[in-house]
This record gives C-alpha cells, sequence and structure tokens, in this order.
C-alpha cells in the first residue's frame, strides 16, 4: 500500500488541499499520512491541526518550528528549524511519496528533506506565475520535485517549459475550486458567523450587501504592511458598508497589519466593520459567496472567486502575474482609486462561472495520479 | 562600495573560485566578504579555511554546521542548521550580493537565506545537467538566484530556457579553467608531493608514469560507496602503476569510501598507491598535468582537463549529461572494463586543448558582472 | 577593558537589571555589551529591545529564538535554538565575563554557552527558593556559574550550602530595588496610563482607589492557565473596583491566559478593568506604588513591593517557597478567599519598608564586583 | 507498566549502564527504551549503536546530533541540536522516567529537554568530583535531576548537602563494577585482539608483560592535548614494551591527539604499540585485567581497575579530585616522571580488590529503584 504523505504548514494549504485529503483517504490502495508544521500549528493563526483532526482525518505527526517574530531573518529560522525536524519526521513515517502545496516560504524545508533522503516529492499548484518571494520558492520546490500536480493549462505549460519531464506534469485542476462546487448552492447565507465565530466589533445586519476584506502584508514590501492595511481601513471606513474583515496570515508584515487593525479599532468603536480570526475554509467560502465583493490580496479572489463569479477588487502586487478571469478588477493602494473600483465591482454585480482554474474535480484527479504515477527521485533537465 | 559576499562550503568549491577572489579584492569598487562553512571548516577534509588565509584572503566568518555522520538524514540537518546560522551572518554582513557555487547539497541553504532575506544572488556554474541530487539543488538554487555566472554555452542556453531573464544570464567560463591556464607550464612535475603534503603509503618514483584517482561516493549510491571503491582499487593494484589517490569529499557515502581505503592499506602495505588527504589547487593542477592519466569520477577531469588535454579515465555515473571534451573516456565500474579504458587512455596520451569550459578568463569576467550589474531581488518566469 | 556581557531575554529582566547596567555603562573599566534574547524581542510583549536602546543602551546583538506555541515542547526548542545562536555570537563578542538574570527557563542555553566556551559566567539572583521548573534551571544555572550575585543573606547561604566557594558569592542586594527606591518620591500618581500607554478597556478614574492585577500562568500547571485566570477576572468584576491589568509573560501557559481575557472583554465591555501590554519598568512601578493593592503572582509583589511597602495579594503557588516581608498576603485559587484576601489587604493600607531584598544599591554593588572580581572559570564543590 | 527510558551519548556511557539495561529488560514491570545519541552514533569512534543491538537491546530511536568539529563552539551546536531532536523524541516515546549517564557534555540536552516537559530524570553517578567543565555539567544535572542513583558513600553526602532530598538520593553502586566482577575470571587473556579488532600497527607478543593505554584530551586544555599525547607516546616509545593504545573520545580536542598519534605512527612504524579504535566493554576489561598496566587518565583507571587491583599511572588533571583506591599512583604530564611512574606500578603487581565504587550489584540496585521509586518532578532546596 502506497504510502502518501502530506505537509500542511497553513492554514490556506489546508484549505486547498481538503478534498485531495478525503479522497484519499477513501482509497485502498494508499495509506495517508498527514503532517501538521509551521504557522499551521501556531495559535495566532488559530490551530489549523484541530480543524483537520474534527473533519475526521488522522495527524500523523504535528511540527512545531515557527520561530516568532516577523522580520525576514525568522523565515530563515523557521525554515532552518523545521527542515531539522521534518528530516526525523520523515524518516520515521518512511512514505512513498511526500506531497507539499503551493508557494509559502516555509515549503521548501518539505521540498528540500523529501529530495535529500530520496523521497519522491509530489508539487501542487507549480508553475503558476506572481512576483515576490513566493515566486522564487514556487519555482525552486518545481525543480526539487518529481512529480507535478499543476492548475491551468498555462502553469502545465510553464512547468514543462522549465525543463520537467512532460510525463511528470498532470494537470489536475486546482483542488480549491472542488471546495467552491460544494458550497455554491448554499445562498442565501445560512449561518451566522458572529455566533460560530465571535471575533470582534460590531455585529452587522447580513441580509444587506456587505463586503468581505483579506490583505496579507506582501513579503517584499513589509515595511508598508502597516500603511496597506490603515489605506484600506480608511476606505472601508468611510464608505460605511457593513464589512467582514480577517486577520492576516502569520508572514512576515503581519505584526504591522495586526497593529493598525487593533489601532483601528480603538480609535472607531462604532465602525461598522467586524474583525475575525478564522474560519472554516468552507463558511467562509459560503460568506464570500453572498457577499457583494472581496476586496484585498488574498488569492481566493483568483482561484475560487473565479468559479464562484464573485466580484473581486485585488489590491496592489501581491497576485500580479497570476492567471485570473474577469470577474478581477485590479486595483492599486491609492485610497480613492480603491474607492471607485470598489463602488464599480458592486455595480457590476455576479460574473459568470469561469472554469479557468478547474470544475470542482481537483480532489479526484490528484488523489488519482498520487496513487498511481510511477514514482521516482532521478531527473534530468529535459529541454525537447 | 558593493559588498560581495562568497560563500565557501567545500574544497572544490575554493578551488573554483579562487581567481573570482583575486579579482575581486583588487578591486577599488568592491569589499569582498568570504564566508567559508560546513564541510570547508572540517577537519577531516583539512581545513580549506586555513588555505583560504593563507592564500592571503580575510575571512569575514566561519560558520560551522556539519553534522556528523554520512547518511541523508545528516544532509538535512547540516542543510537546516546551516541555513540558522548563515542567516545570523548574512544579517550581519549585510551584502549587496551573495555569491554561492555550483551545486553541493548545503550551497541551497545560502540561497534560501539569501533570498529570504531579499539580498540579490548570483550563482555561479548554473545551468549545467548531471543527475543526482546535484541536479536538483543546481536548478533548485538557478530559480532562487538572481544573477547568473555560467561556464558553458549550452548551460546559458539551458539557464535562459527555465524561464530565467536573458539579461541576466551572463556566459563569463568556468574560473576552474583560470587555474588551470596559470600552471599549464609547470612541465615536468616540480614539487616532490611526499614532502610537501606527507599523506600514506611507500613513496613513489614520479620521475616515471604515474595514475592519480579521485573518486567520489556518488550521493544516490551511497551504498555502493564501499564496492565502487573496491573495485577502482583492485584494478589500479593489480595494475601495479605508480599511483597517487586522494581520499574523497566529507558527502554521504563518504565513511564507506574511507573505511574500503583504510581496510585496503591494511592488507596490501606494499601497494603502489599513496593516499593524500588533501592538495592546494594548483599543485594538484600540476600533479595530475604531469599524470598519465586521472581516474574517478571528480568534476576536475571534465572541466580543468578539458583545458589541460589530461586522459580522464570517467568512472560511472557522477557526471553523466555534463558536457565533456574528447580527453574524457566513460566506463562503467565493471573492473575490466577499467582495466581497458585506463590502458586506452593510457595508450593515447595528450590531448589538444579544448576551451569547452574557457579560456582562463573567468576571474576577470565573472568579477566585472559581480561588480557591475544591476543588483535586484524582484523576478518572474521569463519565457519569450 | 573588561568585556562585560549581560544577556537580557524578558522584559521582567531587564527591569532587574536596569540599574546594574547604569552603573556599568558610566565605568572607565568595563566595556558594556547588551545582548537582547528570546521573549524580549518578541512583539506580543512589547519590543524589550526598544525601550533598551532609547533608555541609552547600546544592544550589541539580538538574538531570535523564540519558537511560537505556548507547549513544553517549544520551549525545549526555544532553548536549544537559543544555545545554537548564542554560541555564536558570544564567539564574536568574545566578552570577559557573560551575566545571567535569575531563572527563566531560556536562560540556562546562557549558562551552558559561556560554560563551554569557558567564559567566566556570572548569575544573578541564585539562591532563591521557588518551587517549578524555574527552581530547577536556577539551581542548575549556579552550578554553571562561576561568580554569584545574590540578593538576601538567605540565598548567600543557600548557595554556599550548595558546593560553591563562598569567597565567590557575593551578597548584592537585588537590582529590582534600585528601581523602587528611584521612584519611591513619585506620589501621587504623576501621569496618565491611557494616554502612555494605550492599552484596552474602559477609562477609569485613577484618582480614587483602584488595584493592579498581574498573574503569569504557572508553568507546572499550564492546563489550567486559563481557569485560574478565569477566576481572578471574576473576582475583580463583582467587586468592581477600578483595576489596570497586566498581560502575562510569553510563558507555557500563555495562549490559554490571553484568551481567557479575550473572552473576558468580549462578554464585559463595561467592566472597570483596563487592560495593558506593557509599560517602563518605572511607570509600572509608580503605578502600583499608587494603588491600593497589588494582586497576582509576580515576583514584584514579593520583592519591590516589600521595599514600598504596598499591600499584595500572592495568588497561588508561582512563589512559594520565596522569601517575603510583612506586606505580602499568601492565597489559593479560591474565589472567595481571594475576595476575602483582597479586601483585607486594602482594608490595611500601606506597610513600612522593608530592607529584606536590599536597600537600594545593587546596581553599584554588582557593578563592583562585574568589573573587579577575579575572573576563572575552575571550580569544584566545596563543602567546608 | 513503567517506561524507562535510557539515552546513551557515548561509548563509555554505555558501558556503564549495560547491566543496568540487562536488569530493566527482564523486568515485568518495566518497558525498557532506549535512545542513543550524538558520539554514539558517530562513526569515527565505532557506531556504538550497532555493539548495543547485537547486544540484544532494541533501540527505540536513533539522535543524529553530532556537529563535526572540535572546537567548544561545536560542543555548544552539538547539545543545542540534541536539545532540539530529543525534545521531540520525548514527546513521542512519552516515557514516565527519562535516565541520564554521568557527566558528558552533551547529557544536559537530554536533562533538559526531560526537566522542561516534566518527565521525571534519574542521573546516574551524581555527586562525584573532578573538575573540568564535566563538573560543572555533572552538578547542574544534579540540579535538574528527580532521583539520584550514586556510586560511593561520599558521592551520596555531596548530593545531600548541595540540597536535594535524601529520600530520593540512593547509593547503588557504579554500574561499572559489575561488568568488572563479570570478567574477573577471564585470566590469562582468552582471545586475540589482533584477530578480533584489526587495529594498526605491529602485532605484539601478548603472553609478555604489556601495557594498555587510554588518554583523552582534556576539555579545558585543549590546546595541549596534542602535546600530552606525544610525551605518553615518546615515554611508551623509548620503554619499549608491547603496548595497546586506544583511540580518544570524540571530545574538544580529540583532533590533536588524533593527529599526534597519526603522525607517529608514520614516522615509527616499528614500534611495539599496537593502536585501537574500539573494543567491547567486556573484551577492554579483559585487556587491561591481563595488563601489567594501565596508563592514561580513563575513568576506567579510578571505576573498574579499583575493583580488578589494576595498577594504574593516572596522568594529568582529567580525574583530579575523584576519589580513588591505593591501586592509582597520580603523576603529571612530565616524561620523566612519568616513566618512573609506569616502572614502579610495573614493579608493584596487582593491588588488593577495594569496594570503593561497588561490589557487582549496580544492575540490580539501579534497576529496582528505577522500577518502583516513587516518581514526581515536584522539588525544592533542602537543607536540614
Amino acid at each position: 500500500m502506497r504510502k502518501v504523505c502530506v505537509v500542511i504548514t497553513a492554514r490556506a494549504s489546508y484549505s486547498r488541499i481538503k478534498t485531495v485529503l478525503l479522497h484519499l483517504d477513501r482509497r485502498n490502495d494508499v495509506e495517508l499520512q498527514v503532517v501538521v508544521a509551521a504557522s499551521a500549528l501556531a495559535d495566532r493563526a488559530g490551530r489549523v491541526s484541530e480543524v483537520i483532526k474534527r473533519d475526521g482525518f488522522h495527524v500523523s505527526e504535528e511540527v512545531s518550528s515557527l520561530v516568532e517574530g516577523d522580520t525576514a531573518l525568522q523565515m530563515v529560522q523557521t525554515t532552518g528549524l523545521g527542515l531539522i525536524e521534518i528530516g526525523s519526521v520523515f524518516k520515521r513515517l518512511n512514505p512513498d511519496v511526500v506531497v507539499t502545496i503551493a508557494d509559502r516560504y516555509e515549503t521548501i524545508a518539505t521540498a528540500i528533506a523529501a529530495s535529500y533522503l530520496r523521497i519522491p516529492l509530489a508539487h501542487i499548484q507549480g508553475g503558476e506565475v506572481t512576483g515576490n518571494i513566493d515566486e522564487k520558492v514556487r519555482h525552486a520546490v518545481s525543480k526539487l520535485a518529481d512529480l507535478h500536480l499543476v492548475s491551468t493549462l498555462k502553469s502545465q505549460q510553464n512547468v514543462i517549459s522549465m525543463g520537467e519531464d512532460p510525463k511528470r506534469v498532470f494537470l489536475t485542476e486546482c483542488p480549491s475550486i472542488d471546495l467552491a462546487k460544494n458550497i455554491e448552492h448554499r445562498m442565501p447565507l445560512d449561518f451566522s458567523p458572529f455566533e460560530k465565530y465571535g471575533g470582534v466589533g460590531q455585529q452587522i445586519d447580513l441580509s444587506e450587501k456587505y463586503l468581505v476584506v483579506m490583505q496579507h502584508p506582501v513579503t517584499s514590501e513589509t515595511d508598508f504592511a502597516r500603511t496597506h492595511a490603515a489605506n484600506t481601513l480608511a476606505v472601508i471606513s468611510r464608505m460605511d458598508i457593513p464589512t467582514m474583515w480577517f486577520w492576516p496570515n502569520v508572514d512576515a508584515g503581519a505584526d504591522g497589519t495586526s497593529k493598525e487593525i487593533r489601532r483601528f479599532r480603538e480609535l472607531n468603536e462604532a465602525s461598522k466593520i467586524h474583525f475575525f480570526k478564522n474560519m472554516s475554509p468552507e463558511d467562509f467560502l459560503v460568506l464570500i459567496n453572498n457577499c457583494s465583493a472581496l476586496i484585498g490580496n488574498s488569492s481566493v479572489g483568483i482561484r475560487e472567486s473565479s468559479y464562484l463569479g464573485i466580484p473581486v477588487v485585488n489590491i496592489g502586487t501581491r497576485q500580479l502575474g497570476r492567471e485570473y478571469a474577469e470577474n478581477v478588477l485590479h486595483c492599486g493602494y491609492e485610497p480613492d482609486d480603491l474607492e471607485v473600483a470598489i463602488r464599480s465591482q458592486m455595480t457590476h454585480g455576479r460574473y459568470e462561472s469561469s472554469h479557468l482554474y478547474g470544475s470542482g474535480n481537483a480532489g479526484y484527479l490528484i488523489s488519482e495520479v498520487l496513487a498511481t504515477a510511477e514514482l521516482t527521485t532521478d531527473k534530468k533537465l529535459n529541454f525537447q
């Protein structure tokens, strides 16, 4: 029985991989090993590890490695400590294939440990283009990986162009679309986020139009994290529309964003913004599926929202270069431009569903490849 | 003044980069920072750090990170510990550009630390093709690097094909050829290796024909390291030709090779093989420039020897895929084949000099690029 | 000139050592090196490093080592990572003597690194008795230390009884009393904590009687951290007296305490409790010097408050075993007992000043010893 | 069933603990967990891990943590890395009590990890007195330990005087004496060390009088390691008596000693010294039990040799302060003094057996305490 070890290092990664885990878990030819590491273990972002267990998966190992602090040095230390810890974990679990997801900085520790221990490495969501440190990490992981499970036709071409063997590059769609498909029928909003998740700030009337904001600090612009957050807060505040705001990832710059949110809250107790730390991936999708616009720079605006047809205002450089459907309106950090963009998307309303990132079948496709593809660690630069 | 930080992690890397250091050191627009790390600090391979100081360079920092043991797990631990240590070093030295050399497993720690700290990274000898873990490391480092200093036309094409911006890929020749050019006039052998370096085993008459052997364990075949060493020892021993044998790198599998050498020595006290732990790069080149054939799997056989026209028997898979000139005869591990190959090369004698890896100008070219190229950490997958 | 390296790993440690730094800094025979590490660098507790710089000290090195999470495993990882990092720092700073303070778990990394590098180690506040993991750490550090700078007569006897050479055990008073002496004249309260430090919760009328609470999780009872916090919040809330509440240290259990505080705040928006994350040591002392009772388990209640004569209710086991003056009333976690104890102390009012922990001269005495005592790393168990 | 986890970090530690493992392994009320770490895993000193398995014990975990190099900085790094690794191991094995042996520098990682994870810690061979870094480590570990299993009456008094609870200090004898008792009947020498262990150098006639040398570098005198080795080699060489010489531990300074041995061998091929890297503890004891004198600074000369009555010349400061029986003659590094001392001990011949370190019952006594003693992590300084 093939042992497939999936390493999850962040909240967003779990959301993206969940349907893959479901398909792997019910196969007879696969033993699923789930490893939870780095910020997926840290409390500040809500213990993702607990969510995974509640969803019925067995967590084989938890790997603590997140060094506190939000400078780049701690990214280096977290990766180094993660490498030391996960090497021992792989040696113990002895998987036949290791799966790493996307492009967060700490995923390179997973990729290196698997490579050096000569365990075949599968990489999900390679070949996409964004810029920033994610860009370097993503393609470096592709060069360490032996199997590529890509989301779009363009990504497939990119990975092959980079010199990977076409026989090992599989267009499996993006697993995040599976979740979107699962919840698209849940309209109107069928739960109370305030009762279920608490959060802080005023209770908002959600029967009317509301916005959702999720804005992460940009790794290469951490010095501006606080200003970026302040701009968006100012615009949302003066528009005075009910808004659900989500806390950022634990990344370089996150402390700046968090501080700005706290400062804002102390000074604007009557604002119509309600702040949440975390939400189950499904509930979050249901929430944005019922909103009038999603604002920020989360990849959810690019991926899941393309399938769901949600109007999105994408702020700044974080998603620059990524393929997007017509539901996305790009915009800089300038407050007036931002307000215009939000109003324009609210006016437009719902878009047609796009299958750019998939049709909801990724969980099945990826699990098939992981369970049956030939496994090897032997590769060479391959240009036809 | 631009601060250029060169990280040296192994004996062979220093040899390759030395003329670059010389050119950088005498420039007025560059402050050279030399960091010595990992196995370049470890005693078993001869303290490279001391050699570097004796050559007149100031060593800015020494980074201890080599975890003892020769399994793949220790490669992972060494890389993790190296990452933690070198992150602090870069923060302290605050270089404008970091230089990493070739493809040893621990060089990825240098590349990650520089990338995450947003220090532009220059990579020397990217784009070559070999197989094994080096192959993965080399191309992953290219995807983390911002400047590429490649040795051959083919490597240049490869790096650009992988999606790197052509404006940042510089064909600078291989710096190892510079050293070869410097010593090519030193014929016949003008020093006694026994007096200068000691070593163990019988003294050999070097006025006659002699062989040189340098055979490293192959990272992906560590279980066979001892057998591979034993085969070569057996062939050399029965041919009964004076031979200078060099101890392998501190790599996974090195202990197997070392054990076999020790066992051989105890049983064959009268053999004509003399064993050395280390030698200055120049003296080593002079030694092979005067030998009748170089045997093993060192990249010196592929690079420097191509320029010098030395007959080379390259054993096994370690250099597979690398471009080579006509001086190289490839051969498997089978003892009889090996003996035939050696005799064939000894009969052929000297080859014409090939400029495949350069003409001896790399130190100048690389230092020019490092001193003057535009520095940025901003990059995106680039396919024309 | 003797190089004295003081390692500060937490907010409370800086408070205790500040007058020592002042005295060391103005001496001509000492070069002061300040190293800031672990939770003293972490943002959640307020960047102590910035406070130290604002106070005019040069910070020689910052050592990031705090692994995120509040379980005991992260205490182990933080200590291991701290050891690796601080070893390099000591090698670089090359101090003549290293100073470590008190008994937090990560101080043992400082002590081990200095000992193994054969740098004489001075330990401040050894010989006290408390229980919990602090107790083990404190005495283990004493056995690694070469100079002991103790606060009380009893501590001096204890350290000597443990087998330390009496000639190297100096009764230098507790430096925390120096700060208390400096601010004892500042009555009534001469600054607005709300304007200066923000914090969250209702503004309180401080011209009337008010309480101050500082309750840390107990390392050996982390499972109860949340209940302990909840009990005290419930009692303070029902007594309805204006209260200034301080966030706990970043320790195992701190997340439980923090969560309970957040939960309380959401449910009790009108409560008379105002919450602070951090305050300068001086301002904090002025604040408690003007309160009607200090409640919790901070060592400030035992030390500084004894000199200032502040009525203290010490809750639970954290300070058990420590010497205390008559100003301290001990009490369990039971809510009714706690309320009785608080009322009793409020009724009693101010106590006489006690010199149990010193008279305000520790900074001078400790700096004298550090600057002039004979330094050696050679010691043996010494029982007369 | 009580889970007892014994951590073995070096060759000598295994030798000392072996009879304890045998007794623990055959009990019904104990599940034995053996963890092999640090230099006990490293190849240079002979894989102790393999020896342990061959002796029939199950090795639960192997912990790689030895950072290569012989300076004090690597001792710090090895301890830090070991702490990180062993914390995860303890979390996984979840033992009821952890056992650490004696006073090597890396044992403090075991002690800290157990303490912070609140696992009761048993310490074997506390309370002895030596000097050097071992002295600090040994007593610091005692202050972290909850159960003390001491070898001599004096050690028992020392541990209690240091403030440990007398009820938790058990005089269990030294387990190394058990091994000595087991082999004392094996006279004359009943195996050929050359056939069984190889080694290098001339074969020696062992039917006549022979010496055994085991001399470790002294941690606080590493700069002199090479000189100390050279002196002893010179004396032994000029006395021209057949000698079995053992390679030193992997410690700071070991490289100096090793180099000197290698240099000596190259220059003195005809010498009557035969060099061994490792030998089973039993065979080593049989070898010294049949020699005419044991020379060096190994604790075997102090402990096992006292029971066996072997004439011992103890060189230098390494064992200074330790209790010894009348079989030991102390001596400095001066060559002439050393020669006089050796001749004097050879003339004297066998001594009476001393029970200073025990009568051969330690394995049983220690296993009884580990299996049945009350376990707690709660302790306080305790002076009656």
